[in-house]
């Protein structure tokens, strides 16, 4: 895409309308970042065109990419969690375990990590300094080094203390294919446990929602359990942890691009009753609340059993349930059998019901 | 570092007291993110204990990791320029060569970039449409694929517009070895070109700071420029882009991470009359103001001559200059001869002079 020049031509943005559904606001607001159809939306609509051929086909959360003959997952995530300390962690454990997370969903052993911070000017050095243990704590944890780093300051008034961002590169072994097309019907849909944690353990703190939740946020790092279902040798298709937009989001997203139904059996699914409770009395669904240290594996049917087993034997996975299965019905589509033995269809939600939750 | 249950025993902040000259405020403040002495006793003070083991040794701004057999460069900035856009470029342009640039300053090619946003409530959807298009023109220029991302979306008023994470990993060919620790006394210092341009363009359209200049920001990819010192066969000891802090700091790092001294001859700068009137309007040193697509080299002396007239060549490389050399004497200090014949100390800067410049 260089001219006769040797510079690149430009991206031609003249022409660019905004479309349908984003036409409806000429602004962000804050749905674009709840990891919904608005998230995607912006991508699909404005990001990816915009990059133009710059982009790699699958441009997505986390990519697969072939350097130096090594198969590596790179992925990046900004964390702008509010309040940034919460039951059970702060922004710093999330910045590590969240992109610990998204390189172990692809079937990767997370390496190294890059932590890039945006410090409001006037936040307290202690408070960083707190935020920074933690994060170096979840690093040895995952068995990850940082390794490079950057920090920016902006004025009072244009930031929220701290947001980090991480990146990441793990190796993949030879022989690993994990992502969301080999989605296929039959597979079983697992989930390592008890689902909607962190998000009521944000929002129990959140000011004037506090609801005096003794909930603690769910996030750990899930590499030693992926590595725990690989070793069975199991045929693991996908791994996805239902960060944003809860587990609700993440079948849609698979379900869209494998082009299969997802069919939920709603009495299997892991959900405590504190958190029940607390999504009862604020008017959320569990399904769409964010977890941080949960996964999501649709596996071959025949090997459904050995990894639920070794899942339930590690420390992160010993609620793990099936909690439905992969069809031919419905192609795109989450429906999920009630317990009143109904059927309701589970939508991937527009925006989202918690921002900021990571 | 695990405890006997298996889970990593926290770093031990609970002494932590905020070292001088740090302790002089117990906040945040600007000069914390200006690239200059206040961001190197974050970095060493806070950052670097907090951490602990988890960080690799060297944390700095680009690491050099083998991962599966590939020597790999991993490099990570976030961007906050105010404004986002400026003469000669936007937040979009800087955002990808500054990240390209930090990989090609450790003789990597440049590769894959990941993409992350911190976007305001309110921000108008065409504007981040431009600014992702200058990136995605940036990156055709650049050579690099975009290849994964994240959008997150801040309250209105905890932002500004559009911050921009890159990280990016370069491949590092065999036996490229560049890196700070490489001067030596005896090298011959190099400057790829005008300096001061990036800094001078984008205080030019700051509020209330308007004074009429059309120095345009020199943001530029430098993989190329380095290919073709590189292929000349000259050993190249070290690079780096003089951005926040210029070249004074640039300099102080290497000579500081070295132990060796700096001579500079200012009469050898190049310094475009337009920077040099508008430096002295506002109180500025050019040697302090930033640059995004200038590059300080150093090179063993026999080599000198020929790597220069390889830059000279290459577009990016015309007004190159050998500006001074590395010396026995004063280590860990850059000394300019001036123009009158006295000698200076160029120190490094505490803060910025500039802060938001990138």
């Amino acid at each position: 895409m260089l001219d006769e020049t040797g510079s690149p031509a430009p991206v031609d943005m003249g022409s660019w309308v905004c479309p349908m559904p984003l036409r409806d606001s000429p602004n962000i607001v804050m749905g674009h970042g709840g990891g919904g159809a608005m998230s995607g939306e912006l991508i699909e609509h404005l990001f990816l065109p915009a990059f133009g051929s710059a982009a790699e086909a699958g441009f997505g959360d986390s990519a697969v990419v072939s350097l130096g003959g090594a198969r590596l997952a790179f992925t990046t995530d900004s964390f702008v969690v509010k309040p940034m300390e919460f039951p059970g962690g702060s922004i710093g454990e999330l910045a590590v375990n969240g992109t610990v997370n998204d390189l172990a969903m692809s079937g990767a052993r997370p390496m190294v990590l890059s932590t890039a911070f945006i410090l409001e000017e006037g936040t307290a050095l202690a408070d960083i300094a707190r935020i920074a243990a933690a994060m170096g704590t979840a690093a040895l944890g995952a068995e990850v080094k940082l390794v490079t780093g950057d920090t920016k300051v902006v004025d009072a008034g244009h930031g929220d203390g701290v947001y980090v961002n991480t990146a990441g590169i793990g190796l993949i072994d030879d022989g690993v294919d994990i992502r969301p097309q080999r989605a296929r019907p039959g597979d079983v849909v697992v989930v390592s446990g008890e689902i909607g944690l962190h998000g009521v353990a944000v929002l129990s703190c959140r000011e004037g929602l506090e609801f005096g939740t003794t909930v603690c946020s769910d996030t750990a790092p899930l590499h030693g359990l992926v590595a725990a279902m690989l070793a069975t040798g199991a045929d693991v298709h996908v791994l996805r942890d239902p960060t944003r937009g809860g587990v609700a989001a993440t079948l849609n997203e698979i379900a869209g691009v494998a082009k299969v139904g997802v069919s939920l059996d709603e009495r299997k699914i892991p959900v405590s009753s504190q958190v029940r409770d607390a999504c009862g009395l604020l008017g959320l669904d569990p399904l769409y609340v964010a977890n941080e240290g949960k996964l999501v594996a649709f596996v071959a049917q025949e090997d459904a059993d050995k990894v639920l087993a070794a899942m339930r034997e590690h420390p992160l996975g010993g609620r793990a349930e099936a909690i439905g299965v992969c069809v031919d019905e419905h192609p795109g589509m989450v429906v999920a059998r009630t317990a009143l033995g109904g059927n309701r269809v589970v939508d991937l939600p527009a925006g989202e019901q918690l921002p900021r939750i990571c």
